[in-house]
């Protein structure tokens, strides 16, 4: 049996206790393969059980610890997981160092993988063979975020096509995800409208020669955008903030532009369909939705696996070679700080990660 | 030439004008039949033209119009409307008194039929004979509402079965339509949960035989609705009130609902999906969505006429003979008071009906 650190989660009684701990692994079975973790991304997703909405300014830190109090509503919201210790981290890479009797997890022991165990932040990660994305001659750091953001960048061109859509409106546009998606867009021939909220992002995108950037911080953003959507027919759109009234905005500018290209008024509003997803929650604030588009819209919550497994496993399959053939060009993902298991936990890293500042992502090393 | 009175409402210079007027109405040509227009409801969704949101209360009435001021935003909002004189009245019942050469509308002459005009409140109306409903011994009166209320509530049963379910959620279920939904519901042997606002409400369903009645005045509104959406597995809803946190609050059931039969603990919350539609606006706030139900949700707007044509005309023409069959049962619809084209527009009537109170419906008669 191999043992090693971990991280975990627990909320009870209104604290959060986020710390390291001795664990130890099962042995691999079957067509399970034990990958020893060598890189592993901070990811939005992973905030949400990492850190929440804890008050991690006046929390308790120490060697390999914090522990914080959690706010109402908040605590209430999340009461599934009252008193359960949760491990956390979404994806990472590593090297195969043990497998199960199956065929499949055999071929694997020796070689490095991008892995989504769920449980990354940690020297050891049991997972199935059949969810690992072999690396060949890439890095474990370079692998690291093989998974969840260049797959769901993918997938939202998937799901345009799919859905008859040639152009996609992205809302905080400047991230990771949205500089992948710029790359995607760019591949595939589909025109993008890019929503940020700085200038400095509007030419960091233009610099990548993004056609279609608009800066929701201008006085004439509304402008902006309809002549953006104008120019590209952009009625589908994805959404990482939730909160607030960005949704809002894009199904008002869709529908504006859709009305000035009717015939005839209609009380009931364009017969353009218009779509959003929201796939994460940067603004925890409610979703604002006016009366100002009429009925033909629709507004769904996204996730990756949900929409992977609807997708099916040839899909998925295509979709992960693509990553895998463009990790260090398309996919290829940026890193502001690099931190121990134990420097992860630290007050300036806790409270600086848990901003999601744009460029400023993290790469947690479970090795070192 | 046929010659008669007619509704028109205009919206300008921040005023609503709404006046009857004598019209010249144009000879049916081709597939075309000229109803003479015996009886029309004032339905929801005729309100928006008709009254809207403006200051009912300081109008200025005379004979057959009343002229009122259109508060901002909703002034603004119907930008596409401004300086149009529009007719109102989406449907209504009458005789067929001329027709155009086709055959199909020559057949109709001397009928009685139910329409869906867009301009019921006039003593005449041109319509495509395709999309006349024959009512052979039924009277203009009982055949007025054979369309809006009828075809909708069966759309809602149309859709439960065509994505899967078996139950349904109905708010603001009192209404004609809502009774409706009950009767259609018993014969189809759909699960139906109707929330209302109001003891007398809960009541008058429960006589109908309506088996789940949840009352959201109650203090243990959440606990009725999670009782009812866990016996009868609704993950479906329709909402007429659009603004406010009726969507969120069913949402929210069923999705404690659903955490109760998972195995682990998931941060994205069930796999279980929650759709909801919203078909009106008797609330025209905006729509609040909190992030208490995970991701897997869908939220469309609804309206008639799209989904009759996404369900093809075989399924449409099964729904109308359906309807005709029962329009003195299931379909029934009744009135409050009948008004004549000009009494519709005292003070007396335009402030109790654009109430809209449950039960308290107006049926305008015009050629009284």
């Amino acid at each position: 049996m191999t043992s090693g650190k971990q991280l975990f989660s627990t909320l009870a009684d209104g604290i959060l206790t986020v710390e390291i701990l001795e664990t130890n692994y099962s042995d691999p079975t079957g067509n399970q393969v034990l990958v020893k973790m060598e890189a592993a991304p901070i990811n939005p997703s992973d905030l949400a059980l990492l850190t929440g909405a804890a008050d991690l300014e006046n929390a308790e830190y120490s060697d390999g610890k914090f522990v914080a109090s959690m706010p109402e509503p908040f605590y209430s919201a999340q009461k599934g997981r009252h008193g359960l210790r949760l491990p956390v981290g979404n994806e990472g890479a590593g090297t195969v160092v043990a497998a199960g009797e199956d065929e499949a997890a055999q071929a694997l022991i020796g070689q490095r993988v991008a892995c989504v165990p769920g449980s990354a932040y940690s020297q050891y990660c049991v997972v199935d063979a059949s969810m690992c994305l072999p690396l060949g001659d890439i890095s474990s750091e370079d692998g690291a975020s093989a998974f969840v953001n260049p797959m769901t960048a993918l997938s939202f061109a998937e799901t345009a096509r799919a859905e008859g859509h040639n152009a996609i409106i992205h809302t905080a546009a400047a991230s990771n995800l949205g500089q992948m998606l710029i790359r995607i867009c760019q591949e595939d021939d589909i025109a993008l409208v890019n929503i940020v909220r700085k200038p400095e992002h509007v030419e960091l995108l233009s610099n990548m020669g993004a056609k279609h950037v608009v800066n929701s911080s201008d006085e004439d953003f509304a402008d902006q955008l309809r002549g953006a959507i104008d120019s590209t027919g952009a009625y589908l759109g994805f959404d990482p903030i939730g909160g607030g009234q960005t949704v809002d905005s894009c199904f008002r500018a869709m529908e504006q532009v859709a009305v000035k290209y009717m015939d005839e008024y209609s009380r009931y509003g364009s017969n353009q369909q218009k779509k959003m997803y929201i796939y994460g929650r940067l603004d925890m604030g409610p979703t604002i939705l006016t009366p100002a588009y009429g009925f033909g819209w629709t507004l769904s919550g996204w996730l990756l696996f949900p929409f992977l497994q609807k997708a099916g496993t040839e899909t998925a399959a295509r979709m992960r070679q693509r990553v895998l053939s463009g990790l260090t060009s398309t996919f290829a993902s940026s890193y502001k700080s690099k931190v121990t298991l134990e420097e992860m936990l630290t007050k300036e890293a806790v409270t600086d990660y848990r901003l999601m500042k744009t460029g400023e992502k993290y790469l947690v090393t479970p090795q070192e």
